[in-house]
C-alpha cells in the first residue's frame, strides 16, 4: 500500500505491519483508539452522498512472501507495553485467510465538504471523515475531522471558527498551508490541544482582520490548506516526551492577548428589540 | 396565531381550529399525515446547529372566549369522512388544560441551508425542515423540504437537481420566484408530482443552458425563490378533483423532449482510465 | 384451566381451544389482536414490583386425551373467515411438544394498583394489566387496563376520570359494581366506546356531585367495582350486529346534557395570578 | 436565579457559576456526575403526567455584566484537580450565545408522588425526580429520589421502607422533618450511606412501633418531612474528610440491634398453604 | 450477468432489467417483496462465518449500450399495475451513475449449512440464505431458506422436518432431486403452500420409513437435492391463475392419510417419570 | 442444590452462599463477572430451539433454617476486598422474599450443539452456553463456551480448531477426556490462556496427524471429552498465585515447535485460479 502525503491509513487492531520510507525522514500524526472501530458517520440529512464516500477507501490487493528472513524482529504492543520477538521468517507469509478487517487508505482530497450556504457558521463536525463512536449518540470516542480547501459564502457571519467551550477535547494538526483561525505560529507538522471545557477560538490578529473586512459577505475560496482535528470525549493525558519537548509553545496563550469587547450600548439595545418580536 | 406568506403552520392531530383570511382569497398547500408527528431531523454530522432551529418555532400564547355563539358549526374528520355538528358556544372555551401538543408556526426564511462547498451536488434531504419518520432509519413517511435562496459554489458540477429515479414520491410546489430546474411552466401556486421510481430532472431548456454556461465554476447566488417538496415513501393517489381539473398540465412530459446524449467516445475512454487508478 | 368471574384468559395465536360452561349461560368480553403478543408493561419508575406481577399468571399443567371422538368439529379462523372440519379424535391429543407459548390466566384481584398520593389525577395507563405494543414507544396496539377497588387520596383534585380527548380509542366494560364516572346507565355486561379524539368524561350527575362534596380532600375507598378498558391506537369499526342491537343506547350522549361552565371572572383572575408566580 | 430551601439546582458540565448566600451560613447536598446529563425518567405506565413535570423546571432569564472587575478569581476543576486563574472582568460577560444547555432549578414541593393505593410497598424508584441513566435500562448512574409528604394507604402492608439488599448504593439525606424509617438519629443536614448489597431497613424502634399499630390499615398522611436519596450503580468511595469527621456516627449499626424474628411455626404453616393454592 | 440453474438473482426495487434465455424454455421461482431489502441474517452464535458469505455474492461489471433501438418496449409495474412505453433507445444507456444498490447473484452451492451435530432437529431458519426483516426481531417479511445437500447426524432424533404449526406461511419449491419429507409427488418445478397455523409435516410414507430404519443413528449424507422455502409472516393470497391451474394438486392432503398414533401406555409412563426428575 | 461434575452453577451478585463438599477434595473453575448478568445468547438463525434450552436450567426450591448457630462466619467481598463478620444465626433464615434473581444450575450434557454439516469450520461461538454481553453486539464481557461430544462431518476441511488471532482473550479448561487440538499436556483440571491477538491453534502433533488422515472426509464422532472456554473482550491479568505456581507450564510454546509450511508453488497456482472464477 503506497501512501502519499495528504492520505490517511487505518490499520485494524492486531494487524502486523511494517512502514517503509523510501525518501528519507518523514513526519505524520498517529492516533490509536481502543474499544471500537472507525466508521463513516451516519450522514443524517446530508443523505445518500457527501463527505467521505465508501468508494474512495482503498484496500491493498493480496500478497505474501515466503522467503527465509533470519533475524526478523516483531514488535508487539500488549497491555500498554511493547514486547519484542525474533523469528526467521516474514510475518507476511499468510497465503489464504478469512477475516472481517483489512487496512485501508483514503485520499483526503476526495472529501466532499458541506457547509452553510446562506448564513451562520456550521459545527466542525460537518467535516467528519471517520468516527469512532461511543454508545451515546453524538458523543465520539474519536472523530477525525478535516478542514480542507472550500468556499466560504455565509453572509452576515463571522466566518472563522467561532469562540467556544465544549465537552470534547480537540487535538489539531496542520498538514499544509495556513490555518484560517491562527494567523501565526501554527505550522505544518505542529499541533495544538484544547482540552474539554477550555475556551478557545481565533487569535487576536485573525479576529481583528475578520471583523474589519470590507468584503465580508463576498464568496471566499479557502485555498491551499489542510488542517485536521482528532476530537474526543475523553480527556487526553499529555506524555512526558511532549511536556518536555523543546518544541512546546509556552507562549501559546498570548495569541489571544489583546482581544477586546466590541459591544456598545447601542448594540445591546438592538439585541433587546429583536427579542421582543 | 398570525401566519404570513412564507410561513408554515403545523396543527397536531385532533385540534379544533378555525382559519381567518382577513384580505380576501388566498392559496396554500396542505399535507395531512397519519401515524406520527413531525419532528426536526436528527442533524447527523451537521451537529449542534443548522437547518431549522428549535428556537424559531413559535407557539401561540393562551387565549379563550366564553361568549354565547349560537349556531357555531364544528366540522370533524373521522375515519376519512367529514361530520358536522352545531353548538351554541365557541370550541375555544378551554380555560386551563394540560397536554403535550400545541400548534406552532415557522418562518421559512429562518432556515439555515447547508450544501456542498467544493464539488458535487448534494441530496435534497439536506434541506429538510421537518420530517415525519417511519421506523426505518432514512425512510420518511413525509419529509418537508425547501429550496430557499442560497449560494451555489460547487465546482466542476452540474448544479441544478440531478436526473434521478428513487424510491420516494415527490410532490413539489412553488411559493414564489422561479424554480431552478424548470425554466418554464412551474409557477407559484402550481405543483408537480413525480411518483416513486419515475425518472425526472431539469427540463431540456435548463439542462442546455447549464452545460453551456461560461461561468459554471463561479459562485452563484440563487435569489428570490422558494420552492418546497413533500417527499414520501408512500405512493400517493391523485384524487378525482385534481385529475379532472382544468389546471392539470397534460403536456408536462414535453419539458424533457429534446434532451440528447452529450457522450462522445473520448469521454467514455477518460472514464475508463479513471477506473483503473 | 378453570376460569372464574374476575379472571382473564389469554390464548396465543393459533391455539386450539374449547370452552366449557358448567353452570348455564354466561357473558364475557373478548378482544382479538393481530400482529403482536400481550406483554407486561415496562414498569418504568414503578420499578421492580407493582401492577400485575409475573408470578400471578398461571398456566395449565400438561394433559392429553387419546379417546376415539367421532364427529369432533374443529372451527378454524383464517384470513377473517371461519372454516369447519370434522374428525374422529380430539385435537387435545398432543403428548409431547416443544414451543414458546401457552395459554394463561390471571386473577384481576391480584393487581397492585398505583396512583397519585398527594394531588392531581393520574393517567389511566397506570392501571395497565397487559399491553400489546406497537413499534412506537407509548402507543399501544391494545392496552388492557382495569379500574379496581382502590383508595383515592389526591387533595385539591377532581378525582373522577377527567374530561379529555386523545388519540386512542377506548372501549370500556363493567365487570361488577358501579363505575365511578357514570352514575347511571353503565351496567355490568354493558360497554361504551369513545373513539379517537371524541371528547368525553364523567356524566353530569357525577360531575355535579363531585364538585359539591364537603369531604373532597378526605381519603375515599372505592369499593365493590371492577371496570376495564381496551384502549387502542387503531380506530375500531363497529360491526352490524352491534349497530342493530336492541341494546344499543341511542341516548348515551344525554348523560352530558346539562354540563355547564362554573368559571367566573374571579376564578379567571386567580388563574392569571398563578401564572405570574 | 434565586434558590430557596426545598429547591434543587442543576448546573450543566463546564458552566461558570457563583453562589451568593445573602443570609449567613447555609448547608446543602451536592452530587457531581460524569458521563451523562440528568433527565426526567421515562414515566412508563404512569403515562402522560406525574412525578416531576417539565413545566416546573425554571431557567434564568438572560443577563450579563460588563463592568471592570479587577482581581476576579476563577476556580476551574479539570481532571479531578482544582485550578485558579485571576482576571480583570466578570466571566458573566457573555452577551449573545447559542447552546443546548442552561442551568435550571426545581421546587421539590411541585413533585406529584405516586404509590400503591391498595396493598404492597412500592419501589422507591417511583419517587425519582431526575435520573442520569447508563446504557443499561433500569440501571442509573445516579437517580435523585425524594420522599415527600404523601398519603400511605396500603392495606395489610408493612408501610415503612422494607428490609432489602440491592445492587445500588444509596446515599440519603434529610432536608426537614423526621424520616419515616429512622425514629432517632437521622437529622436534617445529616446523611447515611448504604453501599451496594449491604442489607438495611427501618431501625428497631420503627419496626416494633409499626407492627404493633392498631390502625395499620387506616390512611395515614405523612406530613412535614422531606428526605432524598442519591442512588447509584457505582460504588462510592468515602473521602478522608468524611471518614475523619467528628460528625461520623460510629454507632449507626446499633439502630438495628434488638431486631428479632416474629415468625412462629403457625405462620410458617400458613405460608406453606398459600403456596399450594 | 450470466445466471445458471442453482443460482439466484436479486434485483433491487425500480431497476430496469431484461431476461435473455439462450437455450429455449425455462422455469423458475420469483418473489417480489415490498417495504424492505433482502439482507444477510445476523448470524448470532454462528459468529464470524457460515451460511451465505458476503464474498460469494457477485455483482455485474459496468456496461452500457448507446445504439439506436427503435421500438424498444419498457414494461413498468406501478401500484400493482403494468404500464408499457415505447422508446427508440435502450434503457441500458447509463454511462456513469452513483447509487447504493446493484443487482447481484449467488450460487446456492456456496452455502455453508449448519445443523445439530449430536441430537434434536434444528429450526429450518438455520438454513436462511437471505432475509427481508420486519421491525420485529425474529419475524421476517420474507426469509429465503434452502435445504441443500448435507450430513444428518442427530442421534435418537426424528430427522425429517418435524410436524408443526407456526405463525409463518411457507411456500416451498424443489430445484432438483427428492425432498426429504415428501416421498412422492413433490417434483422439481412444483410448489407447496402451507399457510399460517396449518399443521404439516412429512407424508405418511416418509414417516413410517423413518421410524422403522435400523440405522437411524448412523450419519446420513443427504445428496442430490435442493429445495427452498419462501417463509413469510404475511398471509399469501393465491391468485386465480394458480387456483384454476390444471397442475393444482387437489389430493395433496392425502399424503397424510394413514398417519397413526404410535403412543402406548408404556411410553406415556416413561414420559411421566422423566418429568419427575 | 446438588451439583455434580459436568454441571455448572450461576450465583447472582450479592447472594450469600455456602459450598458443601460431601466427598473430600474437589476442583472446579470459577469466573466472576462485574456489570451484567449471564443470559442465553440470542440464537439468531438457529431459531426457536438449540444450544442451551431455558427448560434445562434448574433453580432450587425454597428452604430456610431458623436454628441458633453461634459463631457463624460470613465472608463478604466488597470493592475487591474480603470482609468477615460473625453472627449467631444462619444467613439462610429468610422465610419469604420477593426478588428477581435466583441461583441456578445447568447440566452441560443437555447442551444441543450445532456445527457445519457440509464443509468449513465454524466459529467456536456456536457452542456458547451463556453470555454476559457488552453494549456492543457480538462483543462479550464473557462468553461461556463448551466443546462437548459431537459429530464432525465437514468435508475438505481442517476439522480441529483453526489457527487464528482475534480480539478476545481465551481461557480454556478441560473437564474430562482429551481436547481435540492438543494431543499432549492439556489435562482435566488444567487451563490455558491465549490473550487478545496472540496467534494460536492446534499443536504440531495434532496438525500433522490431521492433514495425513486417510479418512479425513468420513464422519467422526468426538467422544468422551468436555472442554470449555471463558472468552472475554477484556484483557485478563494473571494473579501472582498463578504466575508463581509450580504447575505453571513454562514450555507451553513448544507445542507449536516444528510446525512448517506445506505450501508448494502448485498449491499457490491453484489458489490463484480459483480467484479468477
Amino acid at each position: 500500500m503506497l501512501v502519499s502525503p495528504g492520505e490517511i491509513v487505518v490499520i485494524p487492531q492486531g494487524f502486523r505491519f511494517a512502514v517503509d520510507l523510501p525518501d528519507g525522514p518523514s513526519r505524520g500524526y498517529v492516533s490509536e483508539i481502543f474499544g471500537t472501530h472507525f466508521q463513516l458517520p451516519d450522514l443524517g440529512p446530508i443523505g445518500a452522498n457527501g463527505l467521505a464516500s465508501p468508494r474512495d477507501f482503498l484496500s491493498p490487493t493480496a500478497w505474501f512472501e515466503q522467503a527465509h528472513r533470519p533475524g526478523y524482529i516483531i514488535v508487539q504492543k500488549y497491555g500498554g507495553e511493547l514486547f519484542t520477538a525474533t523469528q526467521d521468517f516474514s510475518p507476511f507469509n499468510v497465503v489464504a485467510w478469512h477475516g472481517n478487517y483489512v487496512p485501508y487508505k483514503y485520499d483526503l482530497s476526495r472529501f466532499c465538504p458541506f457547509n452553510t450556504v446562506l448564513f451562520d457558521h456550521g459545527d466542525p463536525s460537518v467535516n467528519t471523515v471517520l468516527t469512532a463512536p461511543t454508545d451515546k449518540p453524538g458523543v465520539a470516542l474519536l472523530d477525525f475531522v478535516i478542514f480542507p480547501p472550500r468556499w466560504l459564502v455565509a453572509e452576515n457571519t463571522f466566518r472563522p471558527p467561532y469562540y467556544h467551550r465544549n465537552c470534547m477535547s480537540e487535538f489539531m494538526g496542520l498538514i499544509y498551508g495556513i490555518y484560517e483561525a491562527k494567523a501565526d505560529g501554527f505550522l505544518p507538522g505542529g499541533a495544538s490541544l484544547h482540552s474539554c471545557m477550555t475556551p478557545h477560538g481565533p487569535d487576536t490578529k485573525t479576529y481583528e482582520a475578520t471583523i474589519s473586512r470590507a468584503d465580508a459577505n463576498e464568496p471566499l475560496r479557502l485555498d491551499g490548506t489542510l488542517a485536521f482535528m482528532f476530537e474526543s470525549s475523553l480527556i487526553p493525558r499529555v506524555c512526558r516526551w511532549a511536556l518536555e519537548s523543546p518544541h512546546r509553545d509556552l507562549d501559546y496563550y498570548q495569541c489571544w492577548i489583546g482581544l477586546k469587547s466590541h459591544l456598545s450600548l447601542h448594540d445591546s439595545a438592538v439585541m433587546k428589540d429583536e427579542k421582543e418580536d
